[in-house]
């Protein structure tokens, strides 16, 4: 193993990784995209706007568990995913392509569900398949792409990207971020029949992206957000290296869910919060006022910090107590840890 | 296994399967898209054309062996499979996104293998990557989507489908379809260092998607064809369906690798050029001027037989002695077939 070339890929991180295959794509990466690789999304000009795409690979047992969620949980969740990058953008989802890998022991009933699911997520969403591949291989897998766009702006196009946050915004997330993680800890420690916390199962195995506030949000002015699928810290820590900004956030401000305090306790849910994956909530970044006419009672929109122009690449927390305070876990890296994506 | 629900996938169809989940979608289905599912890619409207998108999945061991071929070829072929699906609508491919999973056993060299196959295949064929998503698995896959566009034509646009033959059309095949079928078969029988069959290692391991030949068919005023990804005949039985014709065509007109007929012999020659997966050679149907205007020295379109009222759903195969031929293996089916797609 001395030729790092003999080493394996699982001796790299995911972000390591995704570096050196775009670096080694070289011109067969399309660098000039109005968003190029490292977005949520890709996005190109199209003759009336702006055309927004992405792909995510799910595989069981690295992605997802039988044991605590439904096949049509499987198909909803992952439905739910690729949305939300397109919510994320601002975008509007239009249609998706879905490859599903077929392992030997799915039975037609598991695979009925998970069409189920899909489609349950779909109508939700307000997207529609619009073709896919069926293979068969040694586990059950799915990669969805989704398709939206983004009418208008020719000049400066109405979506939001993680390299436009500046110093003096401030920095707002919506809904309770934390539940799903919450959720899949208390399914775990096989307690998911315990009463009042059923919206965080709900928001483990049927998260909503946050599409009409993206589009909202891009209307109205904004220009930087992203989703939450790898936690909150992570996620707020790519906006602050794309943005070459620091960014530093109140623990005490954050929108813990009730259910997730009540459950677990207020120090396990705002470490959910900070570093759980997988709620598919929105950061925004940009002026107060305008962050805080998206909040409403179905969608709240809750303002956590501000952003810095010291520390560019870094997330601060400050807690309670006005130190600065470092969760257990920042988040997740999906090429390196094992098991479920989880807090 | 008496339950129907408790019965394995595996003991379904590639088509059955397929039907199953479009019908589940039921609604979540893109049923009015101008090109819905069931053709090389999905088709719709734009504001000044029409945008068309696929995706496939790949998984090592099924859909590729690593003792055939090398990474670098894996990565060239998944790239040209995609490509050529947008060919055989006649679009002109413009963005792939790719999700890869990553198996425990694969090497930093071997990825840099793969993403340099993938790099030569897009340069090759003049598309870029757009985006991705890299994840852990069991086992080495790849999903690609690839987007493309058609320009102009709102009232009939200008792509191929496989359900516009009528009968008293001709139809016509790019290229010496079974080139890849036989570079496999001498790969496996150990005779890979013979002189004289570099093409058909070639045709297995580096082919080439006939996007200039597509675009040039939508062009000239055709509008039905398909890529040969299963087999000939099976492709040409997906477009007697969809048009609900017969097709007949005379095994003594299909131009057979020459390569292939020297070192397999006649018979073999012609059971991979009927029977054989993954060309991408294209099949167009339509008036016999039309299709002999789009034969170049460089890329040969060849007559090999006509559409037919009779026998809808049907193809048939006229054997040199007068008598319908029926060869040993019709097509790929790869959800129920084992081991690499071949002949």
């Amino acid at each position: 193993m001395s030729d790092t070339g003999e080493s394996l890929v699982t001796a790299l991180g995911e972000f390591t990784l995704i570096d050196r295959i775009v670096e080694r794509l070289d011109a067969a990466a399309a660098h000039d995209l109005l968003v190029p690789t490292g977005d949520d999304a890709a996005a190109w000009r199209t003759h009336d706007g702006v055309a927004v795409a992405t792909i995510d690979a799910l595989v069981e047992g690295t992605h997802w568990r039988t044991d605590t969620m439904a096949w049509g949980d499987v198909g909803w969740r992952a439905v739910t995913a690729n949305v939300s990058d397109l919510a994320a953008m601002g975008a509007e989802p239009q249609y998706l392509l879905i490859a599903t890998t077929l392992g030997p022991d799915l039975t037609i009933d598991d695979l009925d569900g998970l069409i189920d699911g899909i489609a349950e997520s779909c109508r939700f969403h307000g997207v529609r398949v619009a073709g896919g591949d069926v293979v068969r291989g040694p586990v059950t897998a799915l990669s969805i792409a989704a398709y939206g766009k983004i009418e208008g702006g020719t000049a400066d196009a109405p979506l939001l990207r993680r390299s436009r946050a500046r110093a003096g915004d401030f920095v707002a997330v919506s809904g309770t971020p934390g539940a799903s993680g919450a959720g899949l800890a208390l399914i775990e420690a096989g307690r998911a029949a315990e009463v009042g916390i059923e919206m965080l199962l709900l928001a483990h195995r049927r998260p909503v992206a946050r599409v009409a506030l993206g589009r909202a949000a891009a209307a109205s002015g904004l220009r930087c957000g992203m989703d939450i699928s790898d936690g909150l810290l992570q996620d707020l820590g790519h906006i602050a290296e794309a943005s070459e900004v620091g960014i530093e956030i109140a623990a005490a401000s954050l929108p813990l869910p009730a259910a997730a305090v009540d459950a677990l306790g207020v120090q396990a849910a705002l470490d959910l919060a900070l570093g759980g994956g997988e709620d598919f909530e929105l950061i925004l970044v940009g002026p107060r006022d305008a962050l805080v006419r998206l909040d409403t009672p179905e969608v709240p929109v809750t303002l956590i910090g501000r952003v810095i122009a010291d520390h560019p690449g870094e997330v601060i927390v400050w807690g309670p107590d006005g130190e600065a305070y470092e969760p257990p876990r920042r988040g997740w890296d999906q090429t390196r840890d094992s098991g479920e994506r989880r807090s």
